[in-house]
């Protein structure tokens, strides 16, 4: 009974008469395990236990609501609760990330659903958009904004022209960002919700090992302005395209154009860019954590669940949008078979002819500079900035040339890359 | 078969597969009514018919598909399909503003579904997400750009410097806007689409004679430009907010900060945000009109109805989100109940103490300036432009403020007034 078991118990008797008008009759929580009961809610006589397994095996209750997190006990809890027949609600990306094919399995074994809208993107129904909304479409690409305090943390260094060090130890202050902060910063967290996202979209199985997965941690200020002069902003995206070859899952630092609408994100919000090839872009927006936001998708899945209490399991929305056992073989491509555009910064000697060996090694492995920035003052360290936009090229022809560049006597340091997409 | 109905066509047809996967079962057109067939599509052997109620009566069909528009006979098809116990999907929005309180009423006794996401902007699935992935919530208010036409003529407007009259003629001309283009630009299109997504929000009947309803063709540049330099957007917006006097349903040239999401929402494109005490501020985003974005709902409202055909009528998702005997009766205020701040640009004579005799008629009323723009430069006619923004204040004492202000003598002709929302 943490911070979104506080939010969920509390939006449900707030809003207790708002849900039944809706769901047709009331939604009760029956019991509730719990170390430490949440200080924001008022109990009432609703009974209360320290053994989470009292709860799963309570024969009187007919949904569990997972809201540990993590895989450990949670999972035990998830399986325990299908096995007894009941269904559950939960908002462990993590654990639908990792072990969703085993859990999704059992349950339709069992017949039960397991539903999960809270897992992505908190209070934005994304997972209800993208399964059921956008069912007519053949998906093409999803991108997002799926970690609050990543966004929180570009947003500060864009807007204010703070470093990364900065940012991270005030959003640590506010309670954004954990203690250990390499789950959001790294891109872990975001991994999670896109490998969730992916499936559904491309109906492929949950691949939470084949996502690649980089990190804000190397970004500079000098990176966030160049950007800016391009006229593009850098998001912490995860992307997950399908093409022909196979999907592309990844979650990376990412140029888009400033005026996109996602590039507007700005602090903790989240978003998520769906391409369809009827509808096609499509985004939605919103808080994608925090006690009640998350709460909203936990009480809409709970309310979608009693709904479909009495329906026949086959008619259900399957887990992964689509059924369960048509799941598609497509493979998840490995980083350097994705093709992107990408921004590159360099520091060069100030010697004349650097920018000519430098356009040589990118035109001998094909790849066409679309725009540069050589900067005419000399830093204090005697080196010169080159940045450029590249148009489309394969990763592994991009690590390359990014070899051959920092193998150069006169390019200092490693290359700073970044990807680009236009999102069109 | 007209643009609608031939992108729907397609969408099954191409996404046959995708489709079939999903819902696990085919979809098939059993029969089509059309005056003509739509030229692209390929109909191979489906049956064609010129009499609409062949196919309304025919017993072989599960689910009737109207995308005729209008009241008229697309009324009687409705009306004789959920006699006949069919289920209807429909993209009609005057349709149900209009008659939906009836048509609902019908199905219920009958025990078949209406499904209408198409009615209401286009693809983005804006009516799911309000009656089922934000059924968590108490909704506090919905505000949207839905209209195309008039978000295009609003765009070039800010972008281009142009005329309303001249954008329109070229929206004409490019096939967004109709030959009379009343039903866009007064915003009558809007406000059957508000009326609908006000009943969702706050599970109130369908009251499309109670909203409020006021076009863009007044704007000048000059007004988008003063809005402009007081940081703010003018963007067409149907808003519909829930007060404990009764629910505001009102469709008007809006200004909004210009760094709120839905002022960056450009061109053709919809988006609507929706505010719930729980999730907080949300936005959807997606193309409002156009074949394939509109059949995307239409079919996907096909592949809700084709899941549910089995369930007990009890469990479904009520049509207006909220069990039709519960619905609630907060009445719909008229609009001089409506509180908002304002926009207001007057032309003065050049002569002194006008701006006091204005700021006197404001402060009478209770009305206070937040900030304000007096030209230095006179204009040819002589006339100086007063233009400043107020604080909230009942739309009944703005006007008795804009009556007594147009009754100086030293103001020319009559006050433009547009209304302010901060949408947070």
């Amino acid at each position: 009974m943490g911070t979104v078991g506080g939010g969920t118990f509390n939006v449900l008797q707030r809003n207790a008469a708002e849900i039944a008008r809706r769901a047709g009759r009331g939604i009760e929580v029956a019991q509730i395990a719990a170390r430490h009961v949440n200080p924001t809610c008022d109990l009432g006589s609703t009974p209360v236990t320290d053994d989470v397994f009292a709860v799963v095996n309570n024969p009187e209750i007919d949904i569990i609501v997972e809201l540990i997190g993590g895989s450990g006990v949670a999972k035990e809890v998830v399986l325990q609760a299908i096995a007894n027949g009941k269904h559950v609600v939960t908002a462990n990306k993590a654990l639908i990330a990792v072990h969703g094919n085993e859990i999704f399995q059992a349950a339709v074994e069992k017949g039960v659903m397991v539903a999960f809208e809270a897992s992505v993107a908190g209070g934005i129904p994304i997972i209800k958009a993208l399964r059921e909304g956008l069912a007519a479409n053949q998906i093409d690409w999803v991108a997002g904004i799926i970690n609050g305090t990543g966004n929180f943390i570009l947003t500060e260094m864009r807007e204010k022209g703070r470093t990364f060090e900065d940012v991270l130890a005030e959003a640590q202050a506010l309670g954004y960002a954990e203690a250990d902060p390499t789950f959001d910063v790294e891109g872990i967290d975001a991994a999670h919700k896109l490998t969730i996202l992916a499936s559904i979209a491309f109906g492929i199985p949950l691949q939470f090992d084949r996502a690649y997965t980089e990190g804000i941690t190397r970004l500079t200020t000098a990176d966030v302005n160049y950007a800016e002069a391009f006229g593009y902003r850098i998001k912490h995206l995860g992307i997950a395209r399908r093409t022909e070859k196979g999907a592309e899952l990844r979650v990376h630092p990412t140029l888009i154009p400033a005026h996109r609408l996602l590039a507007n994100v700005n602090g903790v919000m989240n978003a998520v860019m769906v391409n369809g090839d009827a509808v096609g872009s499509t985004l939605y927006y919103g808080a994608g954590a925090g006690a009640e936001p998350t709460a909203s998708a936990v009480v809409a899945d709970i309310i979608d669940v009693v709904r479909t209490l009495t329906t026949d399991p086959n008619n259900r929305v399957p887990h992964l949008a689509f059924q369960a056992d048509l799941l598609s073989d497509l493979p998840v491509l490995p980083v350097e078979q994705v093709e992107t555009a990408y921004y590159l910064r360099l520091q060069a000697q100030d010697r004349p002819g650097v920018l000519a060996k430098v356009a040589t090694i990118l035109s001998e492995r094909g790849i066409n500079i679309e725009s540069i920035i050589q900067k005419e003052v000399e830093e204090q360290d005697g080196l010169v900035p080159i940045i450029l936009l590249t148009h489309r090229v394969l990763e592994q022809h991009m690590n390359d040339a990014i070899a051959a560049l920092e193998a150069l006597d006169d390019i200092a340091g490693p290359v700073m890359r970044i990807r680009v997409e236009q999102l069109n």
